[in-house]
């Protein structure tokens, strides 16, 4: 019997040419499954994998794991990237890493081999937190494998592979992109929306509709504790959510309706390349939005700024693979120190395309109605105003007696 | 004959007691009206100062000097302030200050006066610009004059002396906040707004429509040359806009049919409180979105975060006043520099509620389809990815070495 | 009895007058001096005050207090000021603020007074942190009183009032300098050196010798606990300092023979000036040389960079005079999160003149003498090197793809 | 014929194997010495190359290029690594880059072979540089091809081989560390260096003396024109020095004479190491420090601490071998900006290991001695400070009033 391999299985075409192939090295394979909230017939990928001749197969379900570790903590920190993406993919990574991790240990698996390609950022995902978690660990990655790449150099050589190995194969037509889906998000990339200026079709958003009729604003209130999510009430329904699992799948239903959460953006790979990515994360955005306006609600400014700058590190770690690294684990304690005091609620307003706040309200909150007001003048003494302009001018008009006024 | 004066008028109550306040007070005062876009009849302002006292009233149209000089840096620059508020009227203040100064020096003013309150920002903004741009200037901020704000202690203290002094109010009763328009935006401030769990009306939006159908999705073609707006096509109409101004006005006219570019946000003003603010820019919001996904297309990664940096900067100095200033002028050369690679157009799609991209091409594109594609290899060897991936789980590796893997 | 009013004291010619002058304007004045460990006859001074008529006089060694929660937390995050003063004074004010805050609550003084100038960083820093500490307290700064300094504009009418009023005077004649001294340096400005071409006089220099003989090498170990400073080693006479008010008289003493820590600077100040200031911190400049060898040699590369970063924040935080402040707490916080590795010593060398890390062992230690080594390889496979270099050099190909070498 | 490579060599035993080595491959190899300053009889290496094989012997001298394009712009831009080094390693690699690449060009080489190890930053330096000015070019790196390393495990391979194949040794013993040199610098580094705790003996510093006697202190001023050091005044000898090359040698003299610049580090690698480095760089310590010194006097506060956040980024570009990137590009337009009103000179004196600024002066200051002195008031008027000092603390204010008096 040959070496243990850990595969991670996703019962797709690709995966499973990569377990027979694997099988015919050698090397015994168990499969594992990360049920992360993508639409998967798990059972019927465990049976395909065992028919191919995995020794075992081994399905997790990492949903709420999922939510309460790594998507809470990013809505917590803020998460996103170059501006944009909400890290759906990013997050799952270091998630089904855990579990891949944990299995590999306990089934004596040295070997974990999975199915990104050499270009992408996933490889460097689930490698980055293997061998932070496992440092012993060693990679099988077969399409940086030059046998492995130039035997298989388009779908059609998988098929027929497949096909001379009696692997079954999905009776669907492909998309012409590929998709990566779970309980935050969905994201599609490759085929046809590797031209840029390709405008994604309609259909290809699963996880919104398409906006064709009108619908009345919603509105919902959210509460978040330290940072962290902790119920939502829906103003229409007057139904409540506190589980976290139970509020992300409600945001995406709401979310949905309201197509909420699209971005199609170009973005900046790990690797050096630039890629195109179409995504859609319907509750993650309303999340994100209501948590945007209660931390600069309740946040001293300076310490935003300071927030704001360890938050663009974090997202960038998050991004390219480096969940499980000491400069995450040091800025996540400092992202979560920043948030002790952002408890509070926040009443979001959805219409079709877009959420956003509209009112909020802090338990402890800087914000001072009374001294803003224009009518009110409290202890502020409007004539401080003065030394303090003329205080900052100092540099300025320094600058002109050297310089002239030539900005 | 007193001291001259220059006061930045508006036409409105506030002032219009100022200028006549002023008038006591022994000074000749000459009244200054910017047209940065907002709705105004200035022929009858005209008429009210000079029916109070003033010795000249100067109304110089500013529109086009706003865009080109001052909205469109700011889109090439991608000014935001605290994530979400587009400067609207922290632009408008340094463009109304040289005009300011301008007619200032010409009419031999020694002293600039305005109607800003003391505990905002436009003070700080007009009056950092001014020093900067007439070093030798002298302010007169009746609002922070202890004799001025101990006697209007509220409206119904102005209203009184307006009535005492002959000074024309407006028949329309006042809204309960106070509106600062221009052609970028329109922003909403105190009054009901104070509360910050208090939802805004939907009377208040005069920029834009309230959804209340379904519409269409609509697409444009917007160019860029250098970072700056040069060309929107109408995908709908197939009309062509090329002139800065021409540009804004039709985004705004588009913008405001589909809902777009509203915020509610609670905002940390330079003077240490916090504001809640409701903005409209519907036009600024295209462009922004458009010009931000050109960019991260078009500039190499590192570049695009080193600009990010600055853009950071740059949107709190012109936040808090400091358009003329050292730091401003480095910073703006600086980020001029990095937007000579960022031409080419941006395909965006306007839906109620929502901008967003969905194509673009740039006209020197560090983007590379081929590379990118996961079915061709090219120059790129998925192998190095082994390497590269080794190399930066060293570190991690250590890092467990010595700390265990304890993330 | 007028109302009571703390005045932080020195015992010398302006806060002696300033004394007369709050009692003659009817204010009844408590004078509190702080121990920090200038050269002070402490009893001298509050005979002095007692006779020019202050109602009690409180002196509070402040030393130990000033070096375990002001230089060793200071040590540990780095902190440094434009890259080169350690930051000596700007600790100092925080302290004795503190100082100043409990004696005023306990003597129920609702005013606190200092002598501080209307052009320097001290009022800042002694307000700033009176009213984080006691936001409802009132503060007299006489030298930003119009009358006051109207009346006193120069020395020779200080001297005058002195005399007038009995209030004795120094017999030593003044240096043409003013200098603050504590435990941890001596500040020398104005006078002769505020021009920044003239250069400091020999006898200026209080704190070290000035180099006139050859002295052999003198080294030492420091050891360090999480980022603090522990024990000191001195190689030479095998003594040991543990106590840190003892470390740090020792570090001076040794320092001092050596003419370490003499810097000679023009400075950016807060209120927007720049000023020269000549400092001698001997002690400091040799724990800030070993804690940054061994927080260089413990920390990760990242953590490292990220920490940096704060360090260069808190630095202005402190000379500015927020250390009281939310962005003062939140960065200590992280700072000190980051230390929790820096645990080790360090060998260094005293020469004339410098101070150097020669030498460093880590408790924990991310150096791996075998992994670095050249001849041997375990387990870094130098063929990874090669994948990382180009996967590395991807975004410049693309770039020269595009742009051509042109660099 | 085999295909042609052009070698860098050094003359040395590891290139001279190498270069054997590529000959038993097949390979025609030229070689190439780069002369930035280092001691080297180049013309016994060029016997010695032509003698082993070599079908030529390309000799460049670089020095004038290398002050001039790499170390004047580095002074400018206060280039520094981790706090402590002056990057002479790190400066030399890509001028040497450029003479490789221009001679493979011009040979018609398309291959690059180097000596540098496959855990250092040297081989990274050589080939992004190689790679972003001449893309197409093919690296040989011998040191992390396994059939090579395999081969020589250690010295005593290298000097088994070379005496087979009749490759001359010098007759010197090797140092029990290795180093290498150039006009900046000399670093020292591996062998008995390796351990982190041990000292440096006093045998390996050749650049600079060992203090052993008393030398009084000695005074220069530097000139800067727009950064870049322009005049060298010794005010000892009066003597003066204006050309790069000649400004660089006299300083190296001197400092070595002083010995200054020597720093005993461990510093971070790009690929993930920590490694201990032992530097000595007498006349770039001096030009840094005088640089330092007028840069902080000249330059606005804001924008010197954006130049700062960009030099400690390109800091790491040019130690990590990004000096011909476009973020690197970039940053040195910005920092060349930055220093367009840094002109002036500095006094700086010399004292037995540092040299510090003792007086300055600008071409165009923003220093006011009038305005900073105490005992002036001019435009300033010191009741201005109350109302700054009053605004800043409103946060805190607000902080306490939700927080309290707890920092």
């Amino acid at each position: 019997m040959g070496e243990k391999v850990l595969l991670a299985y996703s019962g797709g075409l690709d995966t499973s040419c990569i377990l027979k192939w694997l099988l015919d090295k050698g090397y015994e394979v168990i499969c594992f499954m990360a049920d992360v909230g993508q639409e998967e017939d798990f059972e019927v990928a465990r049976a395909k994998a065992l028919k191919i001749g995995a020794s075992d197969v081994i399905i997790k379900d990492l949903k709420e794991d999922f939510v309460k570790n790594y998507i809470w903590p990013s809505i917590r920190m803020g998460l996103i990237y170059e501006e944009r993406y909400l890290l759906g993919t990013s997050l799952a990574r270091p998630c089904i890493s855990v579990g891949l991790v944990e299995v590999a240990k306990a089934k004596g698996a040295r070997y974990i081999a999975h199915g990104a390609t050499g270009k992408g950022n996933d490889q460097v995902r689930f490698e980055l937190s293997a061998y932070a978690l496992y440092p012993e660990v060693k990679i099988i990655a077969p399409w940086r494998i030059e046998e492995f790449y130039r035997r298989f150099q388009g779908r059609s050589d998988l098929l027929n592979y497949a096909k001379e190995n009696g692997i079954p194969v999905s009776a669907t037509p492909k998309a012409p992109w590929s998709m990566d889906a779970n309980i935050m998000h969905i994201s599609y990339e490759s085929g046809i929306l590797e031209d840029p200026l390709t405008i994604a079709p309609d259909n290809l958003y699963q996880m919104t509709v398409n906006p064709t009729t009108f619908k009345p604003p919603h509105r919902l209130n959210i509460y978040f504790e330290k940072g962290l999510p902790t119920l939502v009430e829906d103003l229409q329904t007057r139904a409540k959510y506190s589980n976290p699992l139970a509020i992300i799948e409600h945001l995406n239903k709401l979310g949905s309706l309201f197509s909420i959460g699209r971005i199609d953006i170009v973005e900046n790979r790990f690797v050096g390349l630039k890629s195109r990515g179409v995504y859609e994360a319907p509750g993650g955005t309303i999340l994100f939005t209501a948590h945007q306006d209660l931390e600069i609600f309740s946040l001293d400014r300076e310490v935003y700024r300071l927030k704001t700058f360890l938050r663009e590190k974090m997202s960038d770690y998050v991004y390219n693979g480096f969940w499980f690294s000491p400069e995450a684990k040091f800025t996540r304690k400092c992202l979560e120190i920043s948030q002790e005091t952002v408890s509070g609620k926040v009443t979001v307003e959805l219409i079709t395309g877009s959420v956003r706040a509209i009112g909020r309200e802090a338990s402890n909150s800087l914000y001072n109605q009374e001294l803003v007001s224009m009518d009110v003048h409290g202890n502020y003494s409007p004539s401080d105003a003065s030394g303090f302009i003329s205080i900052n001018s100092l540099r300025l008009r320094e600058h002109c007696r050297v310089y002239g006024s030539n900005f």
